[in-house]
């Protein structure tokens, strides 16, 4: 199932691709919807009127967004880091989603404003301590994001957390697929990000160094995952930084 | 005022103080409450039945919980850190936090639980570009918090964010209390976090290197706060880690 959020006149909602449209849920929960609760209104649904709604992010207000670096080791040989031996986690505050398609304005403060296309994870089941072989019953689906960063600000501290969230810097959807959709675990996938055409990053999921569900297993030994919460899985080598330390 | 969050048999509620009782307001909004919204309930509400209720965070899914690290220069001296010419960010998400007088469970996959006794500033109004001469408009009030950290989990990657956000190790109030009760910036109070009777951290609020308005007015130059956000606004110098690297 292919799930879409919208934007009408200020009020959001769901919809569900059908063959040659899309199904318009209403306002239901886009994780109930990959879940499969909503399946028998998909056939009576009316069609989405595509005229009348823009793009929203699948899920505005995740309660948690755990985002994964040093998750590729073509970018880890690339950056000044060593590739830890547990996953490196940094968040994304709510304020920092944009909907696809939507301009990502870089402040007036920076001119390191940089991209980075990423798989994201869903969860769709509540669960701490998750075992590995039952980790992607947690996942109810998947989707892309650009975490857009500032790089400047990621490094005037230690922590990475302000570079990471500047306003509508992270462009998330605009679709989100149901996990029975895919591989298990998102695996195999091509991941290719284009800045104004041209292809930047071109990578396969295979090669996260933790995959899904080694994520979900290891941040669920400290964390309750709860439905809706996102794991935004990390970048492949190819941004601007650190090829580009700065864009003058 | 001041002002509590409860739970009775699973709802949660909010009471302010008066001259001998709390008075229990119901479920409403605790920033609410803070900005004065409800003042006119106060007298007459009924008063809290305290034999039926548990502490509860004052807030339980804020929005935002912005954590601030090396923000007084006797820490900084004692870590292996320098001192960042910019503030030093790191989140907690919600599934971390815990009431005041609740048990924080140390997990069986880490022996290093520490303690951090810290000042929370509650965000009351909306705002983007905060000047620092009008950032205090923006506080609702003022609590207090544990930062329970996991010390290992902490440093097993350059980002800290697992070993800050183990379920339950945030501990958060029992109070708030509105701005208004306490000095602009709640500048020039004592910070006392006792262990088992003993005073382990004893400092100022003067000595934060960043003060309240200088954290909402940084912070707010990337993001935007919004009503119930918190800023966590650091450790002085006394916990466990770094004196001691690890309980053994």
């Amino acid at each position: 199932m292919r799930v879409t959020s919208y934007d009408r006149n200020g009020t959001t909602g769901v919809a569900v691709k059908r063959e040659t449209d899309w199904a318009d849920l209403g306002s239901v929960d886009l994780v109930e919807v990959l879940n499969g609760v909503h399946a028998d209104k998909v056939v009576s649904a009316p069609a989405l009127d595509e005229g009348t709604v823009k793009n929203a992010p699948p899920l505005a207000r995740p309660g948690k967004i755990i985002c994964v670096g040093l998750n590729y080791s073509d970018h880890t040989d690339e950056s000044p880091y060593e590739q830890p031996d547990y996953p490196t986690l940094f968040p994304r505050f709510t304020t920092s989603l944009i909907a696809d398609g939507a301009a990502i304005i870089r402040p007036q403060v920076s001119k390191d404003l940089d991209y980075e296309g990423e798989l994201v994870a869903i969860i769709g089941k509540r669960g701490r301590h998750i075992p590995k072989d039952r980790a992607l019953d947690h996942v109810a689906g998947y989707s892309i994001f650009n975490d857009g960063s500032l790089r400047d600000y990621q490094f005037k501290s230690p922590q990475w957390t302000v570079g990471k969230n500047f306003d509508g810097t992270g462009a998330f959807g605009p679709h989100a697929v149901s996990a029975d959709e895919l591989p298990a675990g998102a695996k195999g996938l091509r991941l290719q990000t284009r800045l104004n055409g041209q292809t930047v990053q071109d990578a396969n999921t295979n090669d996260m160094i933790y995959s899904v569900e080694d994520l979900i297993s290891i941040i669920s030994e400290a964390i309750t995952l709860e439905p809706g919460d996102l794991i935004v899985t990390a970048r492949p080598r190819g941004s601007a930084w650190p090829a580009t330390p700065s864009f003058t």
